[in-house]
Order: structure tokens, then C-alpha cells, then sequence
């Protein structure tokens, strides 16, 4: 019970006095293991206290820079003894602020991007085991260097760890095809929330030998332990990748297309995205890329196939479905690159939506999935329901469709008052995320919860689904230290 | 604390006098809602106190037979309400005991056949949704019913039900194309260990708004609820199938065979599977399926590529790989199905292994998986290692290659001692066991832990594990009453 105590009484977070306290401890206690690596000045940690947007902003006890597991595991021993939280950050590049420390918690915020060691590539099994610092990139690099392909694959690559990834269950533009970041992991290592080192390390493809431990930590977002190396899925490398862009006069049309793809071209169909005409003049306007048909069609769908055959034929074959496509009036028009440098060009088109939209002003983004066969009829409802909180509204509609994923986001029209419309962010979240709701979707579907949707995915819980979710946190983080007012609710943590 | 000191008073289980006192509550509580449904009688709840193989006996309080997920919720109340244990049991095919229910300790079986039917199909979103009690033929027939592959196949698909497949995390036929039963899920309908239903019935394929229940009760062998129905993953039809049985010098051959097929063909190689040539001369000596080849050809390699192309290029294509083989002298012979019924026999020959070596007399078996750059070390190992225990032995070895995942059986020879044989099981076991932990693999691939691996597997871990895995139990389970002593050891179950 001394633990709830001792939560309860922080409940505000600590006083500046015990904050001092707390720290003069930390320095004598872990300055000389963590030279140079502890970080407790305003001007230090400033890096890790913000996210990359600046959308949330915190502070903290210290910043901590591990080496190695075992020094993770030293941490997170010395913040359990002292009831101190830890934040674990990777490559904070989040969206949705799970990273970030909150105000006044007095937390440590652990940041993995020293622990990056590639371990080991083994090209028989097809596995390569990474320390969770490595970035994404780095990731791939090691898997290409083997000449295998690791197929995880999203905008912030560079920077992201891949610690990151597996805390928040990744998504990215090759889902359809590979899955996401759990179904590319076989094997975790895993400091838990009392400093021991969990060596999950397997690269089986099969093993029944407990509880999915593995996959309860992945997509955890570090509110139930830190995520310090993994074992993931190499695959062989395509021997010929085909990007086409189609010009598709609806979204239900653009449905029947994935469909008629899927089904005739199996696995090799790699990715399938859909964005609305606002995007392609969003980008146009903000942008330097250019879309090949005229900026009003009313949707684009880019497909990428992979081919293992060093030959003409998924070419040839996905000729003969376009033309399948256009003979039944599904696509008005298809243009398959030539080049990699023009397949660069039309992935660039998908990818720069983001971007082109926060330049024209503000933003109200939606990480929605709904399944496949009611993306037309939630995107019909949800229209409707924003329409009525305001008609000062562009849908700027986008995603991975073969996912059943959309991007459902909402900008105000290029001379409405980006103010007003910014003011009703809370009313068009929910009228969006009610739909969802009954559509049987999900309202983060590869973003995270972070603090920006913990709330919300509660108040969408069953009491059922809520008091077994507690239950987990509680059986594997009873203090709460572990980025406490994440994931779950910070009220309902208990 | 109440739930403890109960579960310790009835460590020995209940007394006779108790257990009847229960049986007269349970007929009083639940005889009217579950007329004909609520079995008592010795002669009518024999065939679910015993596995199919006859391997495992014991005896229960009840069988009930519940109709519907609230008729199971109904059930797992009153059973909690008393500390009655709760054992489900689909179509008693498992492997290792999980499903029957121990001596003494007053259980009530919940038999899931009753719940059948099968909800929907969603032929756009690609997604079946079924009652647990389906059988995997059932499921796999509502998906062929729609035009769609259910890929999951294993031997006893014709009674197994789909919620055993899930609380085992079944293995099979495809695991290397579509991966096993639990990648093969979105979304489950589970009653809880108090009776609550959850309604994780999701047909998304992203969602990362909470912990991943839905993996930690698939795997769980029915200790931390019952599962009571699924949302399954569908597939395009294949339009061609290509089976092909391959001769091959060693062992390390295979692994080499595995490597090229899979670089060249990619996803379209659904399965390799390998068998020594003493599963050759069993299946000769007990069937009248007959390889192709010399029965002392010391490997077999069965490789199944599927194709979505309604022509020959897939066969051209396996063709060309095949005789790249026969160039390297990776294979000294290869023959193609030329129809459909020969591809059956192919199949044959690996699937009646089992039952030709059960035919020959006593079967030691090991489901081991590991990482597929160790097979050929592991099996080297581990002979020395079963040779050192007695040099009275025949290596029955075959598996999933693809997956890693060896069914390592021995038997005795021909002119050996059967008892004298199996009187050496623990000892094998433990050899077995060791060579496989030494190579970091899995001492449970596809079978589960039920009663028979439960303490082996308890013994292979860490101490960090243990404690985790036990948390688990406890957070979702907090009076044990969940199929207890399977699973995890009830030693340690507190």
C-alpha cells in the first residue's frame, strides 16, 4: 500500500523543494557511471522536453543518456526505489506527445538514441537484432547491407528509433504488405518497470511457451517497461518495384480498385494509398512536385507492386489490370512510372500532403481505421457531421487504404479564419471520432495515444475493456512510475 | 485475500462431501437455462475427461454445453462467484493436455461445440467473423463458400474448433506464408475470469488504442478467459498450386533448398517441409502412400508455391529454381505434381508420418522450434545427446522448415525394447530440452504447454520471465479459477 501512498501524495507532483532533493541524490548517485550523459541544466535538456512540432512542452528532473541495457536497467532501479517517473524517449519524433514529460512530475526522461548497436544480422533465419536506439534508417541500411530488405518504412525515418517504432506499434506505407511494426518483430528486450532486464531476445517464428509479453510491450508507448533491443523480420530483397498513379472518380470506386489489385495481384500488391483532390492542390500550392492528371480529379490512388521476378512481367501484369480497371470505367486514367526517379515523384505526391497542409495554415488531423468495406460510408458520415459544426471546412482526405487507415484531416477554407476554426478542434474530434465509433473503428490507428488521445480512447472503453487494461498496467507497473498520464488516463491509473 | 486462503484450503482439491454439495447447487442454479445442456452423470461426461489420445484422464463437477458468448458469461459467474475452476474444452484434438481436466479439483467443463455459427463474412474488408466453436474445417468452408482462402490447416481441422486454434496458437501447413493462428486474427469476443464479456470483435487491421489483449489471451490455453469469438483475416483464392517433393543429400542441403526457393519465389512458397528418410520407411512400412523416390534417400523437401496467375508461370518458374538446384547438387531429384490428386499424395507422405510412427510402436515427441541458421547444429547435437542416453533409437525427424519448427520423435528400434524405451522419456526430455535452449530456441512451437511442458517450460525460464508471466496470470486471473495447473505450473501459480 506504501506505493499508492506515496502516489497519492504526489498527486500534484513533487514540491521544487523534494525536486531539489531528488536531484542532488541523482547526482551523487549516478554522476560518475553517467558522465557527461546526465543531464540536468535548463538549457540541456531543453531538446527532450519539446517535441519536434512544439505541440507539447514539459520538464523534468533530468535527462539520462544510456550506453547499454544494463545502464537502463541501473536507472530505472534508482527512479523505482524513489517512486520517480520515466519517460523513455527515442528519435521524438511522436505525434501524439507520448515522449514528452509532463509539468511538474519531477520525471526522468530516459532517452535510448546512445543505445544503437546493430547486434547481429543472421541472412539464414532472416532476422536482424538492433539495440532500440538505432534509427529506422539504420535499420534498413543494415538489412539492404545484407541484402535483405526491412520493410518498415515512414516519413520520419531518419530520426526515429526503432525503439520508437515498436513502443507505439508503427504503421507506415508497406502495412499492407508486411504488417506493422509487431508483425515485424519476433523478439524483445525489455528493462521492466522494477530495473530488471527481461531477455525476450528469440528470433523463432513460432513459440508457445507463455503469455505475450512481447506483444503487451509493443505499442505500450513506455508505460509498462523500455524497449532496449529487438530481433526483427529480414525479407529478401524485390528483384523490380512498380509505382503507378490512377485518376479514380470516386471513393468507392477507389475501394473496388483495391480490391480488383489485391485480388489479382496477391502479395506482390505492396502498398495502396488513396488522397482527395484537396491534397493534390494543397501540394501543388505549397509545393514543388506535380501530380500527372488535373488537380480536380477527385482522387488519386497510388499502388506500389513487388516482384521477385528480375523481369517485365509484374509490369505486364499490372498493365493488364489497369487496363481492366479503365475498360470498367473504375479509373479515368493511369500512369505507371518509368523510372524510379518518376515512382520517387509519385511517392512524393502522397508524402508531402502532410507538409503541404500545415503550410497552408492550421490543421486538425484524424489517425482513423474503419474496415475496408465502410471507408466510403464513414468518410459520407463523417462529412456530414463535421458540415454541421461549421461550413468553413476543406477535407483534406488521404491514407492507407489498403489498411482501411485515413488520414481524415480538416483544414479551414483558404479565406476562412483560421482562429474560429482552430477553436472547435474538441467538437470536430468528437463529432469524427463518434463516427468512428460506429463504424467499429478506431480512433489511432498507428499514431499512438501519447496525451493527446488517452482521454478520448478511454471514454470510447467498455468498463470491461477499461478495468482489464488497468489491470495490465497495474500487474506490470504497480508504482505507476513508467510514463505515468500516458496511454491510459492519469486519473484512472489507479 | 478471501481468494487465496480459499484456493490454499482447496490445494488437495475438495472434498467429496463439497463437491457434491457444488453439484447439488450447480443442478438447482443452472439445470433450467441449460436443459439437456448440463452433464453429471459418469457415462455423459467420459468423453470430455479424456484427450482423444487417451493420454490424460481426470474428472469434473459438470460438463455444460452453452449455446451463446451470455450462456458462457452465465457459467464463468457462477463458477467464479464459488472458486470453481473453469475448463474450457473445444474439440479435444490438443496435443498436451490443456483441455482435460486434473483429478480431484472439482472443475466444470465448458464445452464450446454447442457455439457455432458463423456471423458474417466481409468479402470487401477481407474478414470472417465466427463463434468459437466452429470447427477450422467450418471456417475454412464459410471462407471457400465467399471466394476467399482461410489459410490455416492442420490435421485435425475437421473437429478442432477455431477458439482452440487461437488459445493454442496453432501452427500447421502454411505458417511460413500466412503465419500462425494468432497472425491470422483482428479482433476476439472473450468472457473474462469474473464473467464479464469483452468485445474486442474488431475487424481492423491497425488499432493501437489500448494494450494488446487480443494477443495475450490467444497462446493462453484458456487460463485467463474463455475465448468465445473471432475475427479472422481472409485471403484471395490462389488460381494455381504447385507441389513438389524434392530428394536431397543432408540436412544442411534442406536449409540451403529453403534459402533459394525463398529468395526466388518470395511469398508465393506457402510451405517447406522437410522429412528424414526414417518417416519415409515408417509411412512405407504402415500406409500405402509411397515416395517417389529410394526410401533411403536420406532427405525429403516438400515445397507448396501458390500463385494468383491462372497460368504456367508459376510452374515455369518453380521449374527453373528446381533445376538451379539440381545444378548445385543442393537435390539429387525433384518431381513436380502433375495433378492435383498427385499433389495430395505428396502430401500425404508428410502428413501420415505421425500416425505411421505411433503404428511402429512407442513415440517420444519434441515440438521444438529454432532459428533456422541453428537446424542443422541443433540436430547434430541433439543425436549425440539422445545417443548418450541409449543407442537404442530411431530418429523420426520432420517438421515445418520454413518456420524452423522440428517435430523431433524418436521411437525405438525395430528389434528394440519398447518399455525400456519409454521408460527413458524424462531423460530424452531433458537432453532434447537442453540442446534447445543452448541453441535460444522454444521447447513448445505449435503444440502448447497444456499439462505436458507446463513445469518444463517453468524450469527454462528466467526468473524476470517467471515473475511476468505470473503477474499476468494474476492481473487477468485473480483467484486462479482459469483452467488451473496448465499453463503455468501451479506450484508457482500464486
Amino acid at each position: 500500500m506504501q506505493g499508492d501512498e506515496t502516489r497519492e501524495d504526489r498527486s500534484g507532483g513533487p514540491s521544487p523543494a523534494q525536486l531539489d532533493d531528488l536531484r542532488a541524490d541523482l547526482l551523487v548517485d549516478l554522476r560518475s557511471v553517467f558522465l557527461g550523459r546526465l543531464l540536468t541544466s535548463v538549457e540541456d535538456v531543453e531538446p527532450f522536453v519539446v517535441d519536434w512540432r512544439r505541440t507539447w512542452r514539459g520538464d523534468c528532473l533530468a535527462v539520462v543518456q544510456p550506453d547499454s541495457p544494463a545502464d537502463v536497467a541501473a536507472i530505472v532501479q534508482w527512479c523505482a526505489a524513489r517512486l520517480v517517473p520515466v519517460v523513455t524517449q527515442g528519435g521524438n519524433t511522436g505525434l501524439s506527445g507520448g515522449a514528452t514529460p509532463s509539468f511538474g512530475s519531477g520525471a526522468v526522461v530516459l532517452s535510448t538514441t546512445r543505445i544503437r548497436a546493430v547486434r547481429h544480422v543472421d541472412v539464414v533465419n532472416n532476422t536482424i537484432t538492433v539495440d532500440a536506439g538505432c534509427t529506422l534508417a539504420q535499420v534498413q541500411e543494415a538489412a539492404l547491407a545484407a541484402g535483405r530488405l526491412f520493410p518498415l518504412s515512414l516519413a520520419a525515418e531518419g530520426t526515429c528509433t526503432i525503439g520508437g517504432n515498436l513502443a507505439t506499434n508503427a504503421g507506415g506505407t508497406a502495412v499492407l504488405r508486411f504488417g506493422t511494426a509487431r508483425e515485424l518483430c519476433l523478439g524483445l528486450e525489455v528493462v521492466t518497470a522494477s530495473g530488471e532486464l527481461w531477455d525476450g531476445l528469440t528470433g523463432l517464428r513460432k513459440d508457445n511457451t507463455g503469455y505475450a509479453l512481447r506483444d503487451l510491450f509493443i505499442g505500450s508507448e513506455g508505460t509498462l517497461g523500455v524497449i532496449t533491443g529487438a530481433v526483427l523480420k529480414l525479407y529478401p530483397l524485390p528483384a523490380v518495384r512498380e509505382v503507378a498513379l490512377l485518376a479514380v472518380p470516386s471513393l468507392s470506386d477507389a475501394v473496388g480498385v483495391f480490391q480488383h489489385l489485391s485480388a489479382g495481384l496477391g502479395q506482390q500488391l505492396v502498398a495502396c494509398e488513396v488522397l482527395n483532390a484537396a491534397c493534390v492542390q494543397l501540394v501543388h500550392a505549397n509545393t514543388a512536385t506535380r501530380s500527372p492528371f488535373s488537380v480536380d480529379t477527385p482522387w488519386l490512388v497510388l499502388v506500389e507492386v513487388n516482384s521477385m521476378r528480375a523481369d517485365q512481367s509484374a509490369r505486364d501484369e499490372l498493365e493488364r489490370s489497369l487496363a481492366g480497371l479503365l475498360d470498367a470505367s473504375r479509373i479515368s486514367d493511369a500512369v505507371i512510372a518509368s523510372s524510379s526517379a518518376q515512382s520517387e515523384l509519385f511517392w512524393a505526391l502522397r508524402e508531402e500532403v502532410s507538409e503541404a497542409q500545415g503550410a497552408a495554415g492550421p490543421t486538425i488531423k484524424h489517425d482513423v481505421a474503419v474496415p475496408i468495406s465502410l471507408i466510403e460510408s464513414f468518410v459520407e458520415r463523417a462529412h456530414t457531421a463535421v458540415s454541421s459544426v461549421t461550413s468553413d471546412v476543406r477535407f483534406v482526405t488521404f491514407g492507407h487504404l489498403g489498411d482501411g487507415n485515413l488520414h481524415y484531416n480538416l483544414s479551414p477554407l483558404p479565406d476562412g479564419d483560421p482562429l474560429a476554426f482552430r477553436a472547435l478542434q474538441d467538437r470536430f474530434n468528437e463529432v469524427v471520432h463518434d463516427v468512428v465509433r460506429a463504424c467499429g473503428g478506431s480512433i489511432s490507428a498507428e499514431h499512438g495515444l501519447g496525451v493527446l488521445r488517452s482521454v478520448e480512447a478511454d471514454r470510447y472503453r467498455s468498463t470491461t475493456d477499461r478495468k482489464l487494461q488497468h489491470a495490465v498496467k497495474r500487474a506490470l507497473d504497480p508504482h505507476g512510475i513508467m510514463n505515468p498520464g500516458k496511454f491510459l488516463p492519469a486519473a484512472t491509473n489507479h
